[in-house]
């Protein structure tokens, strides 16, 4: 049981924790704060949050345990604010999608007696997908850790027990190491399905291929409807591994496309490789 | 009123025609044939045709409508097939996603006495979704017809009564341009998903990225899950206008990359303009 927890950030991610933490009778007090104030009262309302604060600081004080589920350019201040009025050993955890540039901000900002461990809960559902908040959101999910050799042992007591209430599976990874895999597998798509939509869609015959678009060109184009900044962000923070992964996708776009010049019927190895390996994987999901 | 119709292939498109042509008392009689004879057999017990045959040339026979509802590469033998027993004046046309190498084909291997005319249903479902074959299935959809100046009237006539019954919306373009279209919009798409799959799933880290995927991933690579040979068919014969919108893509990802490169945060623009971009084509579609 929690005494005090401050959740920061109340939308999908933040409110659904928020119910999971109370539906298990977990806490005593869950403080929630959102920068939209609308946001903040509708978590209050469907009971995510006990009490919406105004400030930062009036949500994180008095709390043993706080929980940043916003996105990540944000973390940085929000270090800031939580090292001036945190009490001495509270537990802070994130939920961003990249880790080493969390977790280095919380080496430089976070007094020593204030314990962090970044998480990353994948979730089966998309934030842009407008889906409501759930207690069961995370239910038999994967949530990733990524403890570094100065996380404390609260830290990691802290966030098992919330994983633990949250029904997720936690996969413990090296913070570069998670970082790489989040780049090719989910920061990439984001990338390409942004440029395909302005490839086409700034073509001067738009308006006529709109009109014979097939499913297809829906399903690789409807994550391009999140905030850009925190796309934005997700990129700078971990352009390295993105901008490798990039690099790697562009030489096999232009191998194809020099078979597809040559006329090369070789290029139906592309199709059944990835047909193939695509199979693979919804047995490899199945099976889990 | 058509005395008798041919379909050849009895997937979802020909299957979904002939209920639509059964349903509005349409025909007197609907022959159909598929090489996979457990296709053929579901096409009539459904009641999508009267008679499976068990070659092209009995179907053919004495119909006064044929219509082609299979993949590209089958139709070139199908018109030398069809020009050996079609009765003058039969009317030919085809579904294929790709028209101006349909069109030569028909005008290399058709007589004069058989018309020919392309056509191109736009599908808000996707073959590989394994969707059931309905009369509904082309309601509202829109229906490309790429008439040439040697279409002959008898042609156009037959054809428009089909899409009449299809409840469909007739669309006419140029065979260039309708093939320039679809490349972008629709078989662009197809190679991005298969090159991401190989990319992400043939590097050594896949197995420990899979269990990170989001839901994204799979959006993205839905459409892999299709006959390899159907696709290398779309490539191949429509080389031209598709390695053209590859350069542009690769164009666009490269300088992508040199941005995050360089750290320059100038990159919300691409995510900016792709939300931008991607809810006028939602508005657009709402208003039709």
């Amino acid at each position: 049981m929690f005494h005090r927890v401050a959740i920061v950030g109340l939308g999908l991610i933040g409110s659904s924790i928020g119910l999971a933490i109370h539906t298990a009778n977990s806490a005593q007090q869950i403080m929630g704060y959102d920068s939209d104030k609308h946001v903040a009262h509708h978590a209050r309302k469907i009971g995510a949050i006990d009490q919406s604060c105004t400030t930062l600081a009036d949500t994180v004080r008095g709390a043993e345990f706080v929980i940043l589920a916003t996105s990540l350019s944000p973390i940085r201040s929000f270090f800031q604010d939580i090292a001036a009025v945190a009490l001495p050993g509270t537990v802070v955890t994130d939920v961003a999608s990249t880790k080493a540039q969390v977790i280095s901000w919380a080496e430089e900002y976070l007094p020593a007696s204030v314990f962090f461990l970044g998480g990353h809960p994948i979730l089966r559902k998309d934030t842009y997908d407008n889906e409501p908040a759930t207690a069961s959101l995370f239910k038999n999910c994967v949530y990733c850790l990524t403890p570094t050799k100065r996380t404390s042992s609260i830290a990691l007591d802290k966030v098992m027990q919330l994983i633990e209430i949250l029904d997720a599976r936690v996969r413990f990874l090296e913070p570069v190491e998670h970082d790489g895999l989040v780049a090719g597998v989910n920061q990439l798509p984001i990338v390409i399905s942004a440029i395909l939509m302005n490839t086409v869609a700034e073509s001067p015959s738009w308006q006529d291929a709109a009109i014979v678009a097939e499913k297809s060109m829906q399903d690789m184009t409807r994550m391009t409807n999140n905030d850009p900044e925190v796309y934005r962000d997700i990129c700078l923070t971990n352009s390295e591994a993105l901008s490798r992964w990039l690099s790697e996708y562009i030489r096999e776009l232009n191998s194809f496309r020099n078979q597809l010049i040559l006329h090369d019927s070789n290029l139906t190895q592309t199709f059944l490789k990835s047909k193939k390996l695509h199979e693979q994987w919804q047995a490899m999901q199945d099976a889990n």
